[in-house]
């Protein structure tokens, strides 16, 4: 067992700090370890309870019957030093320090930290942390983190300096049944940093793409070989913040940052191929992107809308983005000539003027486009809608449960096929789609979810799609320049 | 009964084109008539037909009983200038006409459009569109457009000149319970401008707030006066596309649209306080902004937000849009170390660090930020949960629908408070959240339409915050400068 499998497989757990109050992040943890269905053993320990949550409690860490893969620790800043020995007394060698009131709190909290480094490192005992949300591992399902979510297994990891914008990730990638592989709260990195963790995923099979949200780097030099040897097999894409006055004050308060020089940080990027990413949901949206599509030969991208606006939205988006909005050539567009009305834009983007929006139509239309030579990348503003006839009736409620199956299984059909077209022409197709139903008919979500069973995603913006195929393409350039 | 009556409050419709298949826009726009509960008289015409969706058919508009109010056109290009001449003839003053093949499709389309337009004015029918998706006009349950939304009554007016991006706006606003006061599908407005409606809303007692998308004006010089004009009483937030070549060509072949200087535009925005946005998104959001919040008084603002990252990204995004984020007095530190653990940042974002996250401790830093003089909005990044400890069992499922209801209750009532606080200190509190619960247990939208009943928003994300906060203080400081 390496050191990260006693982080992220670990057989057996001790929980240092536990507690019997819901209000303290004590119970919280171990009750989402119970929750999460974690399978291995679990070891509470707190002075006065003898039990917890079902779990037979423990006084100390000496008194726990094996030496624990790895221990969670939640005790007070008073008590950190103390409970570290303890963990290296019993032999541990993984340990999750969630306590905050460390580095980020100033001189007296930094001190504290190198001295419990210091102890840890004389033990053998490898940290994440202090000053974090934790770890979830779905494939051990392990979720020793605070907040309750339980994303399912999956092949996206999150390496987060903020414990809340990890678990932001977490729950939104769980709303819409798309699973992780790993979700890591780095905290304060005393001593493992988010490229120890870059480089680990690297290596884990289950993992496709990286996500990460950093405010600074402890070793800019280490990060950028992690980072250059990473991106080599898989993308990594980042949110850096901090690179306002504003914001790096923030950071430095929040997990003691040093967010360095914008400048210096684009060209970490431009070299180790990290494809950054502005918000939260930009960094998901690139994220599915990435798992759901072939990458792109080159910029030049073809856009087929249902409307005109949705339309013009996504040509400004990818020409802002530097994507080529190619020009049509006579054949294809005689091509199309064959498929839509004869009112038609002949022209890139190709709408559909809301003509044939029932008919699989759109699909055809993405279909030659795919197949063109001039194109790298297809865009399509929405999919083939169910059958229109009876959508009024079932927008009023009439023969719901029906009328919701139907829906879902449309939209599992449709986007099944738009995942062979992209196998078939092995090129992006980015689908952004206004299917938004009103709220006591069918949610968005569950179409979402629908058309994530069938592997496939959507996007709810003309740019988001955009966006995506910008950041596919810079990274197969980057991979090809390589 | 003014012209614009006629469109927005008519008591009784012909739909020349209405058609017994649902695939065609004939039957749809009937079938939204119908079963969005329009109150009036329905003349729908069509020469085979005795029947459809239960109204009584006409075999020609001279064939109505009366001279509607209102003429919905749907026929094909070929019988455009007989059925204007139809209507003209009857005495009708008011149309809509929703085909397309117009302007947008070159030249031929253009003489076409000329000659409509001509026919109409000698009869003194006023036109919306051609090229359009209709008009929605909740006061009179009228929802006389292609796609099968039922917006309820609000006071948002949309005016778009993409009939998709309009509709989108309808399906969205529907979705999290927020009414429209009227949705104007433009077209290539031939006859009726952008800035006629304009005009028009700004008399409007309902309409509080103005969206607008944009391909480009007819007469600039119209709109810049109508939107100045406008702009003294009420918001006017727009999005402009077309400023880059490829989506102004692609505007060209959608509504004819030629789209202008980009820095003309800006001139205009500036000096006729219209609020811009990039995407319908971001439009939707400053749009609810200005409908839940009193004007700042300038652009300094306090953050307070559960958990850190959340906080640095909020405090980039306000700083890259010029706000300010304002250093914290040693009086409110002392005031806030009263309500916060020991190790918390001391510094503007106020960060909780994940403690006390279930009180309501964080209305009350809210409170204090907003009584502070030199604070103009707060944003608030996180409201509190729910019960903790009921959380996990509620979050796999069980004893589901009451903690339903527990949770909606809850996010009444704290987002009422956030709604006395605004009126108590006459500023604005923008609150984004991550309560995205997971879908087994309880929706997002489920909690975004419980917030709509109280009459409050949240955003998903913190730049959504800065960016709301951000046209709030534009538009404040444009109203003060007059």
């Amino acid at each position: 067992m390496t050191d990260f499998d006693k982080f992220f497989k670990p057989e057996s757990i001790v929980l240092l700090g536990a507690s019997s109050d819901p209000r303290k992040w004590g119970w919280q943890i171990l009750s989402n370890i119970l929750h999460g269905g974690f399978k291995g053993r679990v070891y509470p320990i707190n002075p006065v309870r003898d039990e917890i949550l079902g779990y037979k409690v423990y006084k100390s860490v000496a008194d726990v019957p094996e030496a624990p893969d790895l221990a969670i620790i939640v005790v007070p800043t008073t008590s950190i030093v103390t409970a570290v020995r303890d963990c290296t007394a019993r032999g541990i060698k993984a340990a999750v320090v969630i306590t905050a009131g460390f580095a980020e709190i100033g001189e007296k909290g930094v001190s504290l930290q190198e001295e419990m480094v210091r102890v840890a490192r004389e033990g053998g005992l490898r940290l994440i942390g202090p000053n974090c949300f934790g770890i979830v591992s779905p494939a051990s399902r392990l979720y020793a983190q605070m907040p309750p979510i339980y994303p399912p297994l999956g092949s996206i990891a999150v390496v987060s300096q903020s414990g809340n914008v990890g678990s932001t990730i977490g729950r939104r990638a769980m709303a819409i049944n798309f699973g992780l592989s790993r979700l890591i709260s780095t905290g304060n990195e005393a001593d493992l940093h988010v490229e120890d963790f870059l480089v680990d995923l690297g290596r884990d099979s289950q993992t496709k793409v990286v996500l990460s949200y950093i405010e600074g780097f402890k070793d800019g030099r280490a990060f950028f070989r992690a980072a250059k040897e990473v991106s080599r097999h898989k993308p990594i894409v980042m949110i850096k913040v901090g690179e306002t006055e504003a914001g790096a004050s923030a950071a430095r308060s929040h997990t003691a940052s040093l967010s360095g020089s914008p400048r210096v940080f684009d060209g970490i990027c431009r070299q180790a191929g990290v494809i950054r990413a502005g918000n939260i949901r930009e960094l998901m949206n690139i994220g599915y992107g990435f798992l759901t599509n072939p990458l792109p030969r080159g910029k030049r991208v073809g856009i087929v809308t249902l409307g005109g606006g949705w339309g013009v939205l996504a040509a400004d988006a990818c020409a802002r983005l530097g994507l080529e909005v190619v020009r049509l050539s006579d054949e294809v567009i005689r091509e199309l000539d064959k498929l839509l009305p004869g009112w038609w834009s002949k022209s890139n983007p190709v709408d559909m003027v809301g003509g044939s929006i029932i008919s699989d139509n759109i699909l055809r239309v993405v279909e030659v486009l795919a197949k063109y030579d001039q194109i790298d990348s297809v865009i399509s503003l929405g999919m083939p809608l169910p059958d229109l006839s009876n959508l009024p009736r079932l927008v009023m409620g009439e023969d719901k449960e029906n009328g919701r199956k139907q829906i879902l299984d449309h939209y599992r059909k449709v986007f099944g096929r738009v995942g062979e077209l992209k196998v078939k022409y092995g090129k992006p197709i980015v689908v952004a789609a206004d299917i938004f139903m009103p709220r006591n008919f069918v949610e968005e979500l569950d179409i979402m979810c629908a058309v994530t069973d069938v592997g496939q995603v959507f996007y709810n913006q003309p740019h988001e799609a955009a966006t995506v195929v910008n950041a596919l393409a810079a990274y197969a350039e980057y991979t090809r320049r390589r």
